[in-house]
């Protein structure tokens, strides 16, 4: 039989079953055996366990341990009536509301054009790389097995030889979230315990300060990064002891601060006793060159460092490290054993295999010489066909501009507008930790090819004009 | 060139560039291209790639994008005599200590006979099928890609089949202890909450109520499970609103609820508006017969309830699912999102096809069969070699036995002792919520071999009449 021919009996064998089970059978009553169902329909046992997966899936029908397959029992149905006053008194106040960050983190509709997008485009991800990693480490032996909270050893010396410190002090988690969720989770002791951000500030890091009951406390910055002068001000002001900034191309502004400035930033929260939780997860991703050096380098006892392998690869490699000092690192451990236990060894090892690999380094030119084409698009697109939206900053890496509109637009309605028109972008108000500096969006060149690119500003443009 | 020849001729090519780098290069130097590499060595370009890639994972070189291999920097040493002092106030006070929780969680040190493992061993795991699931899902395409935080759809259905419950109920975590440290986080609104929990406790649990500041209440237990004479008082005593436990072998008793005393718990929950967190994470582990309904099953409005792949199939599926309702299932996905964005598709897209396929119920039944002649190697040695050792209770599901030792035994003492003999075991006195109840220890079988359990209780047996 033809491959379409065994996919088109496959699916004949399906409906029929489907409707048998829906209209003739009970609840609870056992669906004929796979051999019976061979003879039946005439077709492979193969074929008979595909369709009998597929009902599985879709969860018509259930296997029992030993006792073969049930059609299955309709769920108990939560009436849309029930009284649930008793849970909301429970839970007691909400958390500072949400929303923004939960509608950005959910992936766009298909067909949009995703200038929202904050991860590389299946185009960019080395597919077949991380195929092929995956396959060898999941036939390792043991490798499903518990390993250490801390991670694997080869992988934990790779990160701290890339951020420049010593693999003792790294620890493991599952992507940048996760980490920077544990980091802060530690840190937060206290209610209302102020934060030092940067003003705006990356969305994903806000919403963790708000849901431990932190408070972001804005420190402004100038074209090369947070200002010193505004930050030895609120740290004689304000009671605050920890910062925490994205010195490297920034999400949203793609800012990166220059040597000096580091240095000077390093020197206040050296001397104030700051501690500085650092977000390095795009430092792969220069366009003009290499960034200077990450904080933790220059200054490893005063500073956190997250950096992650989900923005140079795909959202999907949820692998990331901390690296840490001191009393800090140790409590850090305690919370990712209590949190999460460990990070599958799998995952670890195929990250392993693939930053370790002779492409690894190719993988990596070419993502960053495809984002600086699109960068360039996306900019130049911008100034030919929306001149009166001004880009605050060409970015030198990352995946992110940040332009400002005309102060007569709403960025929250226009980027509504625009979804509805087919192009995803992030409106600027929600990346604000306390009052927004004027209306502004995030356009994003990670996941859209260079014709999205074109496309979707043409018709931001439609937009922008119509008003 | 053999196989063995070969890994001959890659072991020397590697010992002789670790030892020219080590000796002669410095810091920040070039190595040499491949190609003059494998002229020099006379070795493949396979076996070139091997070493280079060996010596990155032991940090000696590094690879920098698109320019090259080269001799790694040595990272900046953090003096052991920093002053972190600094650090400690920032952090304030420490959370309740869980040196007993880490210790437990830590892997046993290999050759030690594990009577203290949580998981199945290798033996036991669908190795081969869990290899072929990772295979194809890490060939669909845009696997790598960001999805919905809620977790796959078709593994939702599933999970929600499995618990007789609605897929919109549903969120996909990495893992139990995720599941459960979220669901506290967002059920612990104020300092010092009283949570009501069974004793003696799963362990992971009591870890995480400590650290997210709850007070863990102990409600004592009879042969059938937790006591409604005493929860009613309590309940009436208290202002104690959540209750945690495991109705379905119990970690660590084993003690599996009647149907009826599952329906009197419930009843009491429900007239004083308790929220119940369930544990099921055994629940596929019946060993004389499938368990009473859960209680998620029977009250789905009154139950958040968290179910497990990881110890039905191995440490390292972490995959696991939340069931819950109204307004609490709203917090719970908006917390996940913010710890972690999303579970990575590939291992969801694994899970699903190992659960779906024609071999589940089949390893199920392999695994329920020889936990359960395990189970009675165990309880039959113990009986003969331990005689004052007293068996709580002979579990019908699960992983473990908990036996209560002589009280002139301190556990501690001994599970440190079994350890230097090469048993590892679990000391009771870190499973209980407030006092200890005398000494315990908790005994697995799910990670020993009949013979190693044989040998372990003999070891056991040993050093037990030395006392």
């Amino acid at each position: 039989m033809t491959s379409e021919a065994s996919r088109r009996s496959s699916e004949r064998i399906y409906q029929e079953l489907k409707q048998h089970i829906q209209s003739s059978m009970k609840p609870g009553a056992p669906l004929p055996s796979s051999r019976s169902l061979v003879e039946q329909h005439q077709a492979s046992p193969n074929t008979i366990q595909k369709v009998v997966s597929r009902l599985m899936q879709e969860g018509l029908v259930v296997s029992r341990a030993g006792r073969g397959v049930f059609v299955a029992e309709k769920p108990q149905i939560t009436s849309s009536t029930a009284d649930f006053g008793w849970q909301s008194v429970l839970l007691g106040a909400s958390p500072a509301l949400q929303q923004d960050f939960q509608s950005l983190y959910t992936p766009a509709p298909a067909g949009v054009i995703p200038l929202g997008s904050g991860y590389l485009d299946a185009s960019l991800q080395p597919g077949a790389l991380l195929a092929a990693a995956m396959q060898r480490a999941s036939r390792r032996p043991l490798i499903w097995d518990r390993i250490s909270p801390e991670g694997l050893e080869p992988l934990r010396n790779w990160f701290a030889q890339k951020l420049g410190v010593q693999a003792q002090n790294t620890l493991i988690t599952s992507g940048a979230q996760t980490a920077l969720s544990t980091v802060f989770s530690v840190l937060a002791h206290s209610e209302g315990l102020p934060v030092l951000v940067e003003s705006p500030c990356h969305l994903g890091t806000l919403a963790i300060l708000r849901s431990c009951g932190m408070k972001p406390i804005p420190v402004p910055a100038d074209h090369a990064g947070m200002r010193p002068d505004l930050l030895e001000q609120l740290l004689q002001s304000t009671s605050a002891r920890i910062l925490t900034c994205q010195p490297t191309y920034q999400n949203p502004t793609g800012l990166c601060w220059p040597e000096q400035r580091r240095k000077d930033i390093l020197a206040l929260c050296k001397k104030h006793g700051v501690l500085i939780v650092e977000d390095g997860a795009t430092q792969d991703l220069g366009l003009d060159g290499p960034p200077p050096p990450n904080l933790v380098k220059m200054a490893p006892e005063q500073v956190v460092h997250v950096y992650s392998l989900t923005k140079p690869v795909a959202a999907g490699l949820r692998i990331a490290a901390i690296a840490a000092t001191g009393p800090v690192l140790q409590r850090l451990r305690t919370a990712l054993v209590v949190d999460d236990l460990f990070v599958t060894g799998v995952m670890q090892e195929a990250a392993l295999e693939l930053v370790t690999s002779a492409q690894w380094s190719r993988h990596l030119k070419t993502v960053q010489g495809t984002l600086k084409e699109r960068r360039d698009v996306l900019v130049g697109q911008v100034q030919v066909h929306l001149p009166n939206w001004k880009i605050q900053h060409v970015p030198t890496g990352g995946f992110y501009i940040w332009v400002k509109l005309p102060e007569d637009q709403d960025d929250a309605v226009f980027a509504r507008l625009a979804l509805q028109h087919g192009v995803q972008v992030s409106a600027g108000h929600a990346w604000f930790p306390a009052e927004s500096e004027g209306p502004h969006l995030r356009l994003s060149y990670a996941g859209a090819s260079l014709e999205q690119i074109r496309q979707g500003v043409t018709t931001l443009a439609d937009l922008g004009s119509k008003k």
